[in-house]
């Protein structure tokens, strides 16, 4: 068999659209397919990464400024890029990411407009890379949001933002998608599981 | 009485050389003189700062790269700055912090030259201000080391980079004092805590 790249897929999306659902049926197609994929998520991802994870997801919607939740969100991305998805990716592995950059691009620059500057300054000084294919799943906030406030996992302090926000994000990932149309995938996450998951299987497989 | 500025001072200086307990000694004496300062210190000094702390100052010395620790004290010093210092200072009250943007400096770039850069890349970005005056204690490693881990708090990680570690920080610290002498004043921390406290003074009354 020919030496394969390790591919670096992320999953992008407005909160209950289906992300962690779907990177799952992803990292399974993946490993179907004789591949050994390391299933990830943002914040979080290391063991470190999830102590600061803790701290941007529980609590008061107020708790921190959008610029300390830059600083907050890279130093847990760069040590979930540190210690899972380089040395995933350095051994050959896929790794499948619920979430990466775009998600503080967007997060942080819907609340702010001028803070998308300072997230792509960092970004650029302590992360650097952008991952392979990034799925960005797309549907209307008010179905979404249903679907993320039932999980009622305590880890609520971003959906608390409320649904003008939601609308917000979803904009800001679709302008998005616009902009980097080389990596992004735009996939219709308002149709059944398991035809999102299909349309995913053909976005990557052209990648393989 | 004329209306006077209100000062925003740090004292900096290596683990175990009596920052803490200089700078509570600066804060009773400014209230001595009919002032009302805020003594606060980093990481740390407002509630989100301090939980950033915790995940800072405990724990294995190996836990974070340095590139995610500058992140991460940057973040705290963000929060402390929008919750504890330009408020003090806005309503007119000196701020005495022990450590500032002074500590990531050193502390950072003397485990890793090439990161300096970095750091005050981010301070320009997130941070901006400097204090009015950065008193630099300055004593022996070997004994201030000793001070220091006689403390017993648990909060050692730090410490437990070792005493070539601590050689590192006091020239890193005196370099600073001598980059920035508008700024910094370098005090004689190997005498004992009144001759100290009375060096600090006058240099904090030059500036009242």
């Amino acid at each position: 068999m020919a030496a394969t790249q390790a591919l670096f897929l992320s999953l992008e999306g407005i909160d209950g659209s289906g992300k962690s659902t779907q990177a799952r049926r992803l990292a399974d197609w993946l490993r179907a397919q004789g591949r050994d994929p390391v299933l990830t998520r943002e914040p979080g991802g290391a063991p470190g990464a999830e102590e600061i994870r803790r701290l941007l997801v529980e609590g008061d919607p107020d708790r921190w400024s959008p610029e300390t939740e830059i600083l907050l969100f890279t130093a847990a991305r760069r040590d979930h890029l540190e210690r899972t998805i380089h040395p995933a990716l350095a051994t050959g592995r896929d790794v499948v990411t619920d979430r990466f950059a775009d998600s503080t691009r967007v997060y942080q620059g819907a609340t702010r407009g001028d803070l998308r500057a300072l997230v792509d300054d960092i970004h650029a000084r302590v992360i650097g890379i952008e991952p392979d294919l990034t799925l960005v799943l797309d549907m209307d906030p008010e179905v979404a949001l249903t679907r993320g406030l039932a999980r009622g996992s305590g880890e609520d302090r971003f959906e608390e933002f409320g649904l003008e926000f939601q609308h917000r994000l979803r904009a800001g990932f679709r302008a998005l998608a616009a902009e980097a149309p080389g990596r992004c995938v735009l996939i219709d996450a308002s149709r059944d599981a398991d035809a999102i998951a299909a349309a995913i299987r053909d976005a990557v497989a052209a990648r393989l």
